[in-house]
């Protein structure tokens, strides 16, 4: 008899830890050449990482309802130790602080919300961007020095990566408006789960390269998740492709803000995702 | 001669910290009736204290970029301490945690990035809502019962809050849009620097109530303050009115979420803020 073993997806793979001995709070990962980003790994698998360790943490109540990852230096490839603690536990959410360390440096910081949802009056208020099935749309590579971009079918209906051939033969590439709208799908497909959903709100290129049409340095400073969806919502999604979109507010002085949302099937809003980053023009 | 000496302003009296011996992170603070809130103070004033920690810790590098504040439990009147930690410097940036604690409970949570700006590309990409002049729109009075609303001068061009009387009478006041819009101005006027402008970030009222008509039990879990302005643009504000603006995405399960705008004079835009709020139908 042949025992078909199905292999491990490299998002899994990515965001796997180790709990260490000791204390409950302590695990220990490693980065992944798969979701290696120009410097360090790419922020949304960081963020997605950082969210498992609270949810393999012995005392972690509930779902995660928000996550701020702020982004202190540069992950080195290799090995890293993550310390997770509740900070403070109430009857229906959970506070978390959570500290990415390498060598004895902290790398990354976060804090999350957990909680047990109630079933309340509901509206989604916003409305989705309007696009083509995700059929219809043409799945564009990124440049092949993103390697996270290569595990995501990216089909963008707007505000597509800057092509840097382009940019080298010296057209203006330019564009008034910074919102991207794109399908988005694991590549392989995965069913969604909050891990992933969180590395999703993270897939949105810097939006100084679409406005000034060129790779400039960038790199995110503060990453905040809202999430929207709970397991049955994320369950019901399954491994289908989401719409995504996502602009910024203001450029000026080294910084600028970014916005998106994550769309599911049947038009359900998964997240709301913020975002402050850094540039260099 | 008389000396004439200005009194304290209201919010410097509710922000104002000491500093305590042994380490350079530990401050002392106390509850401002003037602040008050439903339950325990207004959240905007907590985060504007944990901002002033880190611009009074003799380490503080810069200007805030971003912050994050998680209420973690209602705030007793009375003492409380704050731990400003700086987690991490670089050399144009700065990461803090911070917490605030009573009687050795954690009862708020924060990050903050500081950093110092550099001349770069500039943009606003999004629009200041249209509104008549500050002197154009009538100044409403909160209800009495929420104390902090008395500290600033709030003149609604939409989404003013539901009137509680109107509420008693049976009037079904819900509103298909959560959007609020309104002239805000300290009372009496004070000059904006960082911790104003952070409690600005968090003067909408609940969109709950605007959506529903009604109040209900509703408290901010996660605010987050992305600062546009850096020192020069506070200074030219001085202690003119800001025009705010608010609304949410998505509400469901207990949770939703609020995204906000503050717009200075010449249509600047000083800050955008984002929040997580709890309520109960």
């Amino acid at each position: 008899m042949t025992q078909i073993v199905a292999p491990t997806h490299p998002f899994d793979a990515a965001v796997e830890l180790a709990s260490e001995g000791g204390s409950p709070d302590a695990f220990r990962g490693h980065t992944s050449a798969a979701y290696a980003n120009m410097v360090g790994p790419f922020g949304g698998i960081t963020a997605a990482t950082l969210l498992s360790a609270v949810q393999q943490h012995p005392d972690c109540l509930g779902d995660p309802l928000s996550l701020t990852v702020n982004y202190a230096g540069p992950i080195a490839d290799g090995e890293f130790e993550i310390a997770a603690h509740p900070t403070r536990t109430n009857r229906s959410t959970q506070h978390w602080n959570i500290e990415l360390i390498q060598d004895g440096v902290v790398i990354t910081t976060a804090t999350a919300v957990f909680g047990n949802r109630r079933d309340t009056w509901s509206s989604t208020e916003i409305a989705a961007p309007s696009a083509p099935a995700f059929d219809d749309v043409a799945a564009q590579a990124f440049p092949d020095f993103i390697a996270w971009a290569r595990n995501y079918e990216l089909r963008f209906v707007e505000g597509a990566v800057p092509n840097p051939e382009d940019d080298a033969a010296g057209s203006d590439l330019a564009q008034p408006s910074s919102t991207s709208t794109l399908w988005i799908r694991d590549n392989p497909p995965r069913p969604l789960d909050f891990p992933g959903l969180t590395a999703l709100c993270d897939v949105f290129y810097p939006r100084a390269f679409l406005r000034l049409g060129r790779y400039l340095p960038a790199g995110t400073v503060s990453l905040t998740v809202y999430f929207h969806a709970d397991a049955a919502m994320l369950a019901a999604q399954a491994d289908d492709a989401v719409l995504g979109t996502a602009r910024a507010q203001r450029f000026g002085n080294g910084y600028f803000d970014q916005s998106g949302e994550i769309w599911g099937r049947d038009g359900v809003l998964l997240a709301t995702t913020h975002q402050l980053v850094y540039f260099k023009d």
